[in-house]
């Protein structure tokens, strides 16, 4: 309920007060990053940690760290990220800000030549950072040598007044009335703003003092592992949304009934009808999914990391699809779910204090932000392509494509379910999901090949090509949960429960994507009407622990922030406390009731001063 | 970006304001509704007119509009509609609020028994009405009759002070940063407040000095006619909402470029992205559908009124079906293809000067009210399961069930589609989804029949009926397009583009619910894949009159109130200008500098006073 600058002082003082806990504790880099993410509001120190220390670290050469992390580490400086520009976002290469070699002074010289150069959207640079990783078109001589990475100071540390010729600002509120209103979101432009050449970030790519552009021998692959890392911190931040929404859902569900009262009883929990469940339990059983993806999608990193480091570099491009293509899918999934969620809770879903309209402002930038959505699922589809048309080759595929070796197999196999109960064995669900994935990815090939310019194709089929890596997503979860499933799980019955869970996910899937497995004969229709009606059947399985469930993620009421969703279920009383504390209730005769209702109610409107 | 408070203070400047000038041009009661929806800002007045007074109309008798409605017509006395409680809003016979009449003063005494039953929700009331319709539960003696409404001033006409035994306020703040936090949403409570007798509205029921419960032969049907009317409004204004996001999204996607330069020479219009058109379109596609079947409405409105009229209520049953389904349909689609407008929008989408998320903030609740959406679904598959189960009974189904009379025919169909072009063809649409949606329905009725109780059948299905009652829905909006294209449409060259647009709605429902057209056997797979590639053509035919079909809609840009969407073009120019209002932007050093950022650049973090 505050102003945006209410709001966003009062998220400095939260940010300094974490920064002074941070040191009076001592917190390792890892705890005071969770001790930020607690205060579970955008803000300036996400960049900072998040984007400028990591960019300088992995782009920077040993005397570059030496002269900057020791000072952005004390938060001596304060630095950001700036990418994006008014015009270009997933287009990196198409960016437009100049950074001219002046061989002369030895300085490149920032400048922005467009209305559509100004950096816009990076997070901090409107009113808090100092410096900034500036990303521009590097040009030495009359040449352009590509978008490289530039350390720019954009504010006085005297001051904080904007140095000459930078001109920066706050690009204005943003979707909500919280979420990242909080966060000084920046636009930026360069009139001929001169930094020495040292601050270009020369790890990768160097420009020497007569000018030369140089390029050392650090594999560029390596980018493609602080992705992966980036990535796979975002799949598990999904399955923490996601489970903080179907949390709040959930226990609201069971607290409210409506309809179905018998002889004067209670009436029927909303939890109890079939098409709550119908909508609930699959997003349920998806956070558990997702946790447990994001889990393995940690071990994959790991992996690669050691991979790299030994310069093994065959397993990365599939790495690079798949976490690729889990970041969109599951960020896509969790923001619908949110929403979704927020519909389940009926008509107090819509109240702020469900905590459900600001977790979706929130949240929903997530598709965006670390590659647009569409645009990653191009690059998975493009990788499926290539993977496919190398099957004749002998090469083999790796890691989560290696079900496409078995191309035969899964191009004749037929789904030998005849009763409803046979949808439960996980041999089953894994082999209709590869069939109806491989089949997608065929499908796409064989339509590509009719298109004697290859780009062509692929442009007009992307919207095929888009569900094919859909499916090939879902597949990864459903195959990774099966695997956890054949792991050992502490706890009495957990596993059963979450056997359920995994059946859940995957029937649930096969219903909403039904025609994609029934159009390529991975399954027969009666079979598909097998596998609905056993989801029903889990339904009721899932309901006598849904509560159990969700209340093992975890959250705390304050972290839950939900009226609807607080573990005791005093939804009702905590409803009506809440609306008192509403500003409007201040008074009992609003602001503005003699200007403007009174003269309506006495009939002098006509000479109502207005 | 104002405050809450502050927001509300202006809305009733603008509520003032807007009355003054219906008074001083003497509009009419239908003009000053049009001015008042161009304000387009939830205010109080919404439910005075558009609740308060209507039910007042409908449900008193003629002395009680003598005396009631020339007050409210001038606006002397403000109401709002008291019918939602903390505890019920679906199940209005539910309500727990309680009107027990006392014969020896003749007077009801209105009561909130519980916390649960006090009235959340209704708009207006919070801080502004005087007067409300409340719904309680009528008691005579020790019988209660059910649920009927009352007339009760809420505040003094003299100082705007609630009246002693009431308890009033606002809820607090909702989704979006404006939006419905212009409305003061209100909750109530009632100790043992006292009314005159004649208060509550007598046309259907009446109690006497006696205390005796009679009920007059006024047909209860007419209820219905008030819920076609108020529901196809509901239609008419999402198809003008989810217009409003289309030509926001479709403009930008023209000037917005991105990937694809070659030869140093421009980029690609993202709107030239088969991706981007398969998401896109379909929902221009969807607008137009949604206006002719709300033009639809309007006549079968007509219908209904002219058929009660001389007393005939055969064709009731089934425009109220209709007309519940079709508000059920159209407002989730819109709600969600807002939210899709604003990813195709990009990250920009997510800045509010788009637009974007104010539309959605401010939309979504119109799936919950004038019916929860899930809840109408439900009320349209029983009609179709009892229309089904009469079809055998010589009962004719009539209006847009007619379709089922064709039972034999519909079951033995089969698609006769060979190439892609026969999709274009109208009466091969139609069959398609007529045989579709009546097999569905018939597939239910059959796994109905299998339960001996047929309530535990039609809970336990809910999820099915409400695939098969969707598939009703879109039926009946294919077939409405279709009819509408049967007729004269001025314009050289309209009624091509319309047509295009109708085989685009048609088959990109096609291509979402394949699965459901496979299943029953209404199309092959083949046929299936046909329907695709038509589509994809068409997308393509769409493509060089997408800004002309948007522009048709003439929105101004004021009304738009869109940056992305304006109708020059000049996005960047105006987003650059936009951003400079912001509050934020007032100071070069952000409020909150000295205190929060400088200690911690400045290492004097640990000695700050926080």
């Amino acid at each position: 309920m505050l102003s945006r600058k209410d709001l966003f002082k009062d998220t400095l003082r939260k940010a300094a007060h974490a920064w002074k806990r941070i040191i009076e504790l001592r917190l390792s880099e890892e705890e005071a990053h969770m001790l930020r993410s607690y205060v579970d509001q955008p803000a300036f120190t996400d960049l900072h940690w998040g984007m400028f220390i990591p960019a300088i670290k992995g782009q920077g050469t040993e005397e570059q760290h030496e002269k900057w992390l020791p000072m952005a580490y004390k938060m001596q400086i304060i630095g950001c990220y700036a990418q994006t520009e008014l015009g270009h976002g997933s287009n990196v290469q198409g960016l437009e800000t100049t950074a001219t070699f002046d061989p002369q002074t030895d300085e490149f010289v920032i400048h922005s030549p467009t209305l559509t150069s100004s950096k816009w959207w990076p997070g901090g640079l409107g009113k808090v950072s100092t410096h900034a990783v500036v990303y521009a078109r590097l040009i030495t001589g009359a040449q352009d040598h590509g978008v490289h990475g530039f350390i720019v100071q954009l504010r006085s540390l005297d001051d904080h007044s904007p140095l000459p010729g930078i001109t920066v600002g706050d690009i204005g509120m943003k979707f909500g009335s919280g979420a990242y209103n909080s966060m000084d979101n920046g636009l930026l432009r360069f009139d001929h703003v001169r930094i020495p050449r040292n601050q270009m970030l020369m790890r990768v790519s160097q420009v020497t003092r007569e000018g030369k552009f140089v390029q050392s021998d650090v594999p560029r692959q390596l980018v493609y592992g602080t992705m992966v890392y980036v990535r796979q911190t975002i799949v598990s931040d999904a399955s923490c949304a996601l489970a903080r929404a179907v949390c709040i859902a959930t226990r609201y569900s069971a607290v409210r009934r409506q309809f179905g009262s018998q002889n004067g009883g209670p009436e029927t929990q909303v939890i109890d009808y079939k098409t709550q469940q119908s909508r609930l339990f699959p997003l349920l059983a998806s956070a558990y999914a997702f946790r447990f993806v994001g889990e393995w999608l940690k071990w994959l990193y790991a992996d690669v990391t050691q991979r790299l480091q030994a310069n093994d570099f065959s397993t990365l491009p599939e790495a690079h699809a798949c976490t690729a293509g889990l970041k969109s899918m599951t960020t896509s999934v969790t923001a619908d779910a949110i929403e979704e969620c927020r519909k389940l809770c009926g008509g107090h879903g819509y109240l702020s204090n469900s905590g459900l309209p600001e977790l979706f402002a929130v949240y929903i930038p997530t598709c965006t932000y670390e590659g647009d959505n569409v645009v990653l699922l191009l690059q998975v589809a493009r990788f499926l392509m290539k993977t496919v048309s190398q099957l004749g080759s002998g090469k083999k595929p790796v890691g989560t494509t290696a079900y496409m070796g078995r191309a035969e197999h899964l191009m004749q196999c037929r789904c030998e379910v005849e009763r409803a109960e046979d949808w439960l064995k996980p041999s089953v669900i894994l082999e209709a999901f590869e069939a109806r994935a491989f089949r997608m990815s065929i499908a796409c090939a064989k339509n590509l090949s009719k298109f004697s310019n290859p780009e062509d194709g692929f442009s007009e089929l992307s919207p095929d090509l888009l569900e094919a890596a859909i499916a090939h997503c879902q597949l990864i979860v459903v195959s990774k949960y099966i695997e956890k499933l054949q792991q050992d799980i502490p706890g009495k019955g957990v596993k059963r429960q979450l056997e359920i869970l995994c059946n859940v996910y995957a029937l649930h899937l096969l219903h909403k994507h039904l025609g994609d497995f029934v159009t390529t004969s991975c399954i027969t229709p009666k079979q598909g009407a097998l596998a609905n009606q056993q989801l029903r059947l889990l339904y009721s399985q899932v309901r006598p622990n849904a509560i159990t469930l969700v209340d093992a993620f975890n959250y705390t009421d304050h972290y839950l922030g939900s009226v609807l969703g607080c573990y005791n279920g005093n939804v009702y009383q905590r409803l009506y406390e809440e609306a008192w504390k509403d500003p409007l209730n201040d008074t009992v005769v609003p602001d503005g009731y003699l200007e403007y209702v009174w003269p309506i109610l006495k009939q002098h409107i006509r000479t109502a001063r207005l």
